[in-house]
């Protein structure tokens, strides 16, 4: 089997051990079978096993319970984050704040989270304990942030990269972080994959906000979100700061405006070079992801690390 | 400095420490220093401090500490339960749902969650997390049993029972539990003071059941919630299993209903004997609490159990 193979059959081990392990509460359980029945990107986890995969076979049980605890902390955060934005669908399926209520989604986000650290217990390591509670605050404050900056015109490029960074960025990079603590590997290692982890999901959140803005239906997701929500991304904030005055009252009255002509704003933020500046960006992280990967030594990991950022840059959904 | 002196410092401190750790960013601070700026009744921290004051002054720093993670566990749970329950009144205080939005309670509670996994993962004890992550896994499930007992006249006492346990009483345990861990206490003691702990636990959520049917107006919280919200707790449940099948229809259309005649319902739920066995149940778990005090061989930290049982038993707030 070459490492592609494995890693995908880790990743299968990963699925099962998350779904097998549900309470026997019916309410609980109904729950967590619905969030978990449709299969995620699995972008951080396999990132995750990427990173442990150092030393294969060594703590093989910890390295699935690790890319599992990984998996289980990034569903929380989704489940909270359709209540946050009242979203009613997620992984092609209707949330569960829709089908249920906000009430099931905020309790059963947090017997996920719960259940997360349970599993981090078991594995024990301190080292991994604290950069995962560290980086589930960051996410939390990412999120905060990002609320308050919701129809805020005056938002600078700094805060929009702290936004992705602790909102997505943060994970990607706890995910190769503490994949090559469990590997034990050593200090060059842990850095450089870290780094490169990082730049992935900073490269995967820009990705995400330009897909927002793409007539593309692959997604699964509804177009033009964060510009109905009122959420300034990239492409907005790049087109706002090259509009006039009149193009600028356009812009805003698209703000949080759920009936927004979408076309029309698209074509005016492609022509105000938001979307080309958004691409330029990812390209920078594109970058710099790939020159921490070409710095990792493990061959195989370097590997499939150039490969995960391909995959992040690429995406169309 | 007798010992109630110094558990009043101890909390003192606890407050302080909570206080001090703020994050910087503006949105999250806000936030933060809104919910702490009340000072809750920090019973559950109270009883951790006693429970690790077996040895008062070895570990001095990890005891406050301990404590000011049982406050904020605590804390988050409030948070999310009143974007749960939709409660605009916190503590005599607008909750966050109610000042800010829903969303804004949802991120702010997993950002005290975090914080307190932090808090624990510096302690670093292995007993400590475990015991933590569990209690606030069966939390966030005996929230979700309330919420689908909701409207629920086939409920049986069991379940109830369940619930009173994991949403309060299970926290109360872990307190005890974890605190007699912290002050490395024989299996003897920690398995005491964790089910007196527990079963004052179950006794101070009987009597906040109790509170809410009350026409008492020290609670600081609206009365008949419950009732309004559609919650079936112990009063509601002995009346109805003693109604005939007139009253168990004015009952029923009572069940989540915001323009209920309250002191009606309460006079027929008086008359069912609700109020009554409800009281019978409380003393059950007061008796419990004090039979598990008295094993406590430490006589100062029995005292203290004593007088924590009482003041739960006799609460009116």
């Amino acid at each position: 089997m070459n490492s592609m193979q494995m890693l995908k059959k880790e990743i299968n081990l990963v699925e099962k051990m998350i779904r097998k392990d549900v309470a026997t509460e019916a309410t609980v359980k109904n729950l967590y079978e619905h969030i978990f029945k449709s299969n995620g990107k699995k972008i951080r986890s396999r990132l995750n096993l990427i990173s442990s995969s150092l030393h294969r076979n060594k703590n093989k049980i910890h390295r699935i319970r690790l890319a599992a605890i990984i998996e289980l902390l990034h569903t929380a955060t989704l489940v909270h984050d359709d209540v946050v934005d009242d979203s009613s669908i997620r992984r092609g399926n209707r949330s569960v704040n829709n089908i249920w209520s906000n009430a099931h989604g905020v309790l059963i986000g947090d017997y996920i989270y719960s259940k997360a650290f349970m599993y981090m217990v078991d594995i024990g390591n301190q080292q991994i304990l604290q950069e995962l509670s560290n980086a589930t605050n960051d996410i939390s404050q990412g999120e905060l942030i990002q609320l308050d900056a919701i129809n805020n015109k005056e938002i600078t490029l700094n805060k929009l990269k702290k936004i992705s960074y602790f909102k997505t960025g943060r994970l990607f990079e706890a995910s190769a972080k503490t994949g090559a603590i469990l590997a034990e590997a050593n200090k060059k290692y842990i850095e450089n994959i870290s780094k490169c982890a990082k730049n992935i999901g900073i490269l995967f959140q820009i990705k995400d906000d330009l897909l927002d803005y793409s007539t593309n239906l692959k997604t699964g997701k509804p177009q033009f979100q964060d510009l109905k929500e009122g959420k300034i991304t990239y492409p907005f904030f790049y087109a706002y700061k090259n509009a006039n005055n009149k193009q600028k009252e356009i812009l805003i009255n698209s703000l949080g405006n759920k009936k927004v002509q979408t076309l029309k704003i698209l074509e005016l933020i492609e022509k105000l070079n938001g979307i080309k500046k958004t691409e330029d960006l990812a390209k920078q992280f594109y970058k710099n992801a790939i020159i921490f990967a070409k710095e990792i030594h493990n061959i195989e990991v370097q590997k499939e690390m150039i490969e995960l950022t391909n995959t992040a840059f690429n995406r169309e959904k």
